[in-house]
């Protein structure tokens, strides 16, 4: 069956304002009279929150090993495209992702999964659902942490130290260079009005907008 | 750190009498002074009983693909590798599983996994922990069916219609003939004695006995 929707990922490191960007994306898709289904990773179906629930109990006991991580990531990827992306790619919506397999090449990765095994993963699960344009926000751990600060939020960074954004935010660049076609940098810093209108310019022009 | 264990895995369909040999192996090799760990697939550890649970879930609702069900099994053999079976090896124990790797290859790949991707999540996942003996227990669907029958056992076999089962014997046989330095097959169609003689005998000449 054809698809006639587009598929759109949003990636970046923690506090890079994704969630903030898919809310402004959806209304303005929608507006031009797109059909838009947001949706998340892990998660998104129920089975995938299951495996999602699974994968976050990980964290608090530090039990999956980060094999076995990357391997529950793509049960849950496989589950959501099986059931959720590519039927609404064939119906012709929009399909926005809040994170999707660039962030396990990348938090795996440094984990210490192997390339190869994180390739065949992709290949496997992914195939041929390569997204249409994936939108990389971009900024310096440092600059996003204190805009962070500065508007009272919690703090998402915690959890690791400095070091280990800066080589989320690393790989994320590298990814980008290595996908040119793919991947567009988008910078995180500026207002979330700035970072809309960034990432629709950059839709218009390589996806097309009706 | 040396690996002073041995590592055999129990493989083979339905109603082989895979449960009754692993009893009967743990005694005799106790009775030869050894330490010996039974274990099965996919469960044995904390997490990977619910990654099974998870997946027997699938076996009811039919959700997660094939490929989902793979990646799931291999989350979990994973998970009691790292927690079980290496050190229990590394502890000098010779571990005895219920099923492996060869089940995920064959019963998946009747599903349609593809072998490029078996093969890369065994290579990933199993890594060199390579069972030093794999035994087959082999008969013919037909005569399996009719033993079971003519003890009034519960029939396994009503899930899946004959061919199947043929499917999962050749699988099997061609695994064998594929990997000779691992794998033995073992008539199941005898009694559990004979079955477990032929066994331990294979056991002696190809791994050794103290």
């Amino acid at each position: 069956m054809t698809v006639t929707g587009k598929f759109i990922t949003i990636e970046g490191g923690e506090g890079t304002g994704k969630s903030t960007l898919i809310e402004g994306l959806k209304k303005a898709l929608s507006a031009h009279g797109l059909n838009v289904l947001t949706t998340r990773e892990p998660g998104g179906t129920l089975l995938a929150e299951e495996v999602r629930e699974l994968a976050l109990k990980n964290r608090v006991d530090g039990q999956f090993s980060p094999l076995a991580m990357a391997l529950l990531m793509h049960t849950a990827r496989d589950d959501l495209l099986e059931r959720q992306i590519r039927p609404a790619l064939r119906a012709g919506y929009w399909v926005i992702c809040d994170r999707f397999a660039d962030s396990t090449r990348i938090y795996q990765g440094i984990d210490g999964v192997s390339e190869t095994m994180l390739d065949a993963l992709e290949k496997g699960v992914v195939a041929d659902t390569i997204p249409d344009l994936t939108l990389i926000l971009d900024g310096a751990p440092e600059d996003l942490l204190k805009r962070r600060s500065d508007r009272g939020v919690d703090d998402v960074f915690e959890a690791r130290d400095g070091d280990f954004h800066k080589q989320v935010r690393q790989r994320f660049l590298t990814i980008a260079q290595d996908n040119p076609q793919r991947c567009a940098i988008v910078d995180a810093l500026g207002g979330p009005k700035d970072v809309l209108d960034a990432c629709l310019a950059m839709i218009k022009r390589r996806v097309g907008l009706p």
